[in-house]
């Protein structure tokens, strides 16, 4: 089979997707809308949202410049390299990897503040409509972020496939993603969690305001919040993680010449999404979290059919298929397991709800020793994924065990596109449920939205567990296309750990994500402060806005913007820190070194994220399980100590945890595109 | 120089040290007491000990007898060993290693619950007397730990050099040692917690009892707690930390024919030590951690001295010494880190108290991202010290780079009988202070012993940090050997990051720690619901108790009894879990797998012990500032935040944090024994 073809149907399905997330989208839009209460605060919602993408977009857009330039000069350094336009268009295309994951989020946020206003007033209809305005609305979230990456990827691999550094083409594509994801993921979860303490502790707190009053200036943040982090930040994450995987996969394939298997799975894992899509609804009286399911086990079903029969028809080794299947399998085995650890069903959450009877200092406690054990499964999965992927694809030859462990990760992520779309319509509803509640949509909406909710923290769960193993098996296969990088700069290495350089390097490398999650929620420590004096502000400076005076309403824009500024600025430390280390270690200790830091980037990023993932989660369940009556219910001693937990997970679970990801992904790039600095310049390597 | 001349010279020492062991002994126990209320609740505390150390003995002889014939039967396999005798040894071997760790932490139970008695009463005549009592008492443990064990070193030597399985037979000694350290370490680390959160939730919570009320069932069990976990338990994890660091230089050394370098720095240290200690005491008006760290610095000068003149004079290279001198630096490094982190005077202490005013799930969030900060400087000590280790001895030969990591381990540990002194010191002024105050000794004595005690808490904290680093270095020396038993036993491995077995053993390796931390935690949970029963037993059915009637006391020895049996119940899953992994781990991926393995446990271990140790003493010392009187003082809402903290903080500093060292090393120590084994039969491997 020709090299060009499967690249070439790529590029057609994700051009088909973007018909299909078009009509989703008009679908959605022109849904009708009778509700003028729900439509005015979805408004404000909007508003706030694209308040905070602007402000985001912006600073961004300086640090892309400023990477960009650093990208032309240095990697490889512009004096020494005998292609200077190599180093342009990485640098141009390192550009497009970020405009085109921005894209994807702006499209994302777009149709998930439309959603939620069509949702809550299609609630009023019954369940179908309004469960289809929040499915739809997170489809076209998902196939934004799928097809257009991998229409890029595809686009990119089909111009440059005769270039030799076509790898690290793919590579600075990736990057850009994975900036951008940097910022969406971790300055959209300070921000998240800044606005909601900072509403919290001034508005109920300091206050005595109801949740969600229109006076409290910082309730449009908050509301924000919620979209920015699991709607544009998990998108981020997601469309990082997927480019990321081809690309590390595209670098192992390449001196194969198997590069044409990882776009026909991902091709067609984003044609079974879309198939899986187009065929989900829920019937009235039908469990809405059941549907979700559905379509998950439709498109996993045609996705293994579709990628059988191709793999046959085009003649490739069936081992290559087994590799992905085992990926995907593994990925819904850490879903599923994240989701029984945090799942208020599970034993884990109703011990945890227990042991707050006796007070909070238990409630942490217990979570905590449960999100220790609840990384046991996960890394088990990753890591028999990665060794039964390396055994599988080992007897093909040189070179195919490290593509068999790539090919678990892409066969992990090929659904991405459903997931992703499961994952959005969570919020989506969430807001959806909040919008039915301000606008006084009367309990019968309620009821439904509340079903429509609950199926969408499921979603979330399983998200995010899937979401950690992608990432893991992921930053393995970065591993190995670095180590296949220093082969092709001439500087081939092995990482033995007991390498004094390996070593120092691994143990450097453990250290960065502790230290990047602590700085991440002390960021949105220092954030909240700046919030709570802008509220005071407000509340001293805006006549009539205490007292609730009509038409007197607080400046929700300036707290957005306060809260943005101060969630990037918080950031960026963290940021620079974990891309500062990389650099230091590489300089001191040369290609091992780097290659040892990005497996102690991994080894402590997964237990890290896992933990704090889960933790969290079930802190946040436990609170709900004591919430619907167990224990003494609402207002008992054991609910406030488990909103205590609650508090903790917060930034736990939405801030530090799912962003540590993103880090091991941002480093693991910068490694393999420095590459070339670091062999020739280091003290000890 | 002859190969005997330092293991003797070792022996030697040793003999001295317990010369003057005997007479430290001797002159803390005829130190005059003349206050029967003090000596009175003394022997309350030193019968429970001595209770506690029964039960914690008898449990552990039947462990030890099934492990010591697991040994013989299958470390190599008897059926295929060629030397059935070899088996024998190695399992009496072990038995007398786990009987001299013992006797070691027999010997330190017994005078440190003399010493407290006698520093409580001789504070009545002044700081003078009363230091001398308690650290005097501090360094009998000081020495019986390092003595003993390098008596038993030394000795085993000297017998066995010429047998080619001189390191297997040390290797054994080692896990005899290692396996008590578990017992005394994690199990006194469940037994002490249980013991404090009964006696609060009953005593202080529900009946209303003041702290330390004799009627308390509990109370006994609570201040044999202090001496369990800190003296004992700190004692078996240091001894069991240098024995390690010893059999491991001794197999790299053993090719090298430099094994009596190790014995140099052994004997050494120890005599360094004696005469520190000999001459440390404090005058009136002088603070007694001045007279600690003086002592310390001491000892660190003279060894320092000594080693250089005894390096030069033997012909040995002074490269050896001077990775041994890195690690002693990297020690002290890392010991004032964790104090600088954990010290009520530095920035992270009075956040986290800051925090508190907030709320106490700002106290949580504070304390734990602080306590990931802490592991940067702590990893980055360990790193660069094996780094520089290597890099020192590299130039000497082929072998020499690894010889130079374990040296550095063992430099670092050469002045531990200095330190476990110092440490030791602690929990009896600590005894003192409660004894003093429980004995009505008035406001002059307590002052002297607050004094006292002050500067226990600083060199707990240093030793915790110490004990880590230590731990750290020692077993990345253990991984060394690991892998010369492999080049021994025909079957030399390299442990590559991407030989998928590796990379398997390390991802499972990764999440022992966690989940064996998650274990002790809940069985502190688990163990304290079964003392609360026992203890509403007691009130329900002796007559007078809950009245307070003279001369009607409750039964503390049942309730150290069921405390001890509890933790040990709860420790023993923990431990098998820890084992049972190795041996999957090995059966399934062979010897590279157990090195990945080995490699993943330090990993994660060094990361979690060093975050839970230090948040838990952040969380502690947090506490006693605000209860000094910032932000509001005693009894304030920051206060009861801050009292969650601590509460939360308890097991991890107490239990998991500082237990994780040991499970490190069992694990490394199983793995070397067992590599025959996992040579001879493994699923891939």
């Amino acid at each position: 089979m020709q090299w060009w073809v499967w690249p070439l149907i790529a590029v057609i399905v994700s051009l088909a997707s973007f018909a299909v997330a078009a009509y989703f989208y008009s679908y959605v839009k022109n849904m009708k809308t009778d509700d003028s209460a729900v439509a005015k605060w979805g408004k404000l919602i909007r508003q706030g949202a694209f308040a905070f993408l602007k402000v985001e977009y912006k600073i961004l857009a300086k640090f892309l410049v400023g990477a960009a330039v650093v990208i032309f000069l240095f990697l490889p350094p512009v004096w020494t390299s005998s292609n200077i336009g190599m180093n342009f268009l990485n640098a141009v295309i390192y550009l497009v990897g970020a405009t085109l994951s921005g894209l994807a989020g702006l499209l994302g946020m777009s149709i998930a503040t439309i959603a939620n206003v069509k949702a809550a007033a299609a609630a009023q209809k019954g369940i179908t409509p309004s469960y289809m305005a929040g499915f739809r609305g997170g489809a076209v979230m998902g196939i934004a972020v799928v097809g257009i990456g991998l229409f890029g990827a595809s686009i990119l691999y089909l111009i440059f496939h005769d270039v030799p550094e076509v790898g690290n083409i793919i590579l600075a594509f990736s990057f850009g993603a994975s900036s951008l994801a940097l910022f969406a993921k971790a300055g959209g979860g300070i921000f998240t969690k800044t606005a909601d303490i900072a509403a919290d502790l001034t508005g109920k707190v300091e206050f005595g305001l109801p949740e969600d009053d229109p006076r409290n200036p910082a309730v449009i943040a908050d509301n924000v919040g919620d979209n920015v982090g699991d709607v544009a930040g998990m998108g981020a994450d997601l469309f990082d993680s997927n480019i990321a995987s081809i690309a590390a996969a595209l670098v192992l394939a390449a001196p194969l010449g198997q590069t044409g298997y990882i776009f026909l799975l991902g091709a067609l894992g984003l044609l079974a999404s879309l198939v899986g899509m187009y065929f989900s609804s829920v019937k009235e009286g039908q469990h809405p979290g059941r549907a979700l399911n559905r379509s998950t086990y439709l498109t996993t079903a045609l996705f293994f059919v579709l990628t059988l029969i191709a793999t046959l028809a085009s003649g490739y080794n069936l081992r290559l298929w087994g590799a992905a299947m085992l990926g995907l399998l593994a990925g819904t085995v850490i879903g599923f397991t994240s989701e029984l650890f945090t799942s208020d069903e599970g034993k884990s959450v109703q011990h945890v709800a227990k042991a707050s009877v006796t007070g909070p200092a238990f409630t942490i406690i217990s979570g905590f020793s449960y999100g220790l054990l609840s990384c046991f499964p996960a890394l088990i999965g990753i890591a028999v994924a990665a060794l039964g992927a390396y055994k599988i694809c080992e007897p093909l030859g040189p070179g195919y065990a490290l593509y068999g462990i790539a090919l678990s990760a892409v066969g992990m992520l090929s659904i991405v596109a459903m997931i992703t779309s499961n994952d959005a319509y969570g919020p989506i509803v969430d807001n959806a449920r909040g919008l039915a509640e301000m606008g006084g949509l009367g309990d019968d909406v309620l009821e439904i939205t509340d079903q429509l909710d609950a199926a969408g923290n499921t979603a979330k769960a399983i998200t995010k567990g899937f979401s950690i193993g992608a990432a893991g098996l992921t930053v393995i296969a970065l591993l190995a296309a670095y180590q296949e990088i220093l082969v092709e700069i001439g500087k081939p290495a092995d990482f033995n750990l007991l390498d004094p350089l390996v070593f120092f390097g691994v143990i450097i490398g453990v250290a960065v994500p502790a230290v990047f999650s602590a700085m991440l929620m002390m960021g949105v420590d220092h954030n909240a402060t700046r919030l709570v004096a802008e509220i005071h502000r407000q509340f001293d400076e805006i006549p009539g806005l205490r007292e609730g005076k009509e038409d007197v309403l607080p400046d929700y824009d300036r707290c957005i913007e306060i809260a943005t500024v101060g969630a990037l600025k918080e950031l960026l430390p963290a940021g620079v820190m974990a891309i500062v280390s990389t650099f230091v270690v590489g300089f001191i200790g040369g290609v091992r070194a780097i290659g040892g830091f990005l497996a102690g980037n991994i080894f402590s990023g997964l237990l890290l994220a896992l933990l704090m993932s889960n933790a969290g989660g079930m802190w946040d369940n436990a609170k709900k399980y004591i919430e619907s009556g167990n224990f003494g219910g609402k207002n008992s001693d054991a609910h406030k100590a488990a909103v205590i937990g609650d508090t903790v997970g917060d930034p736990f679970k939405d801030t530090a945890g799912p962003s540590i990801n993103t880090q091991i992904t941002v480093v693991s790039l910068v490694a393999s595109l420095a590459a070339t600095l670091f062999a020739m310049f280091s003290l000890l390597g």
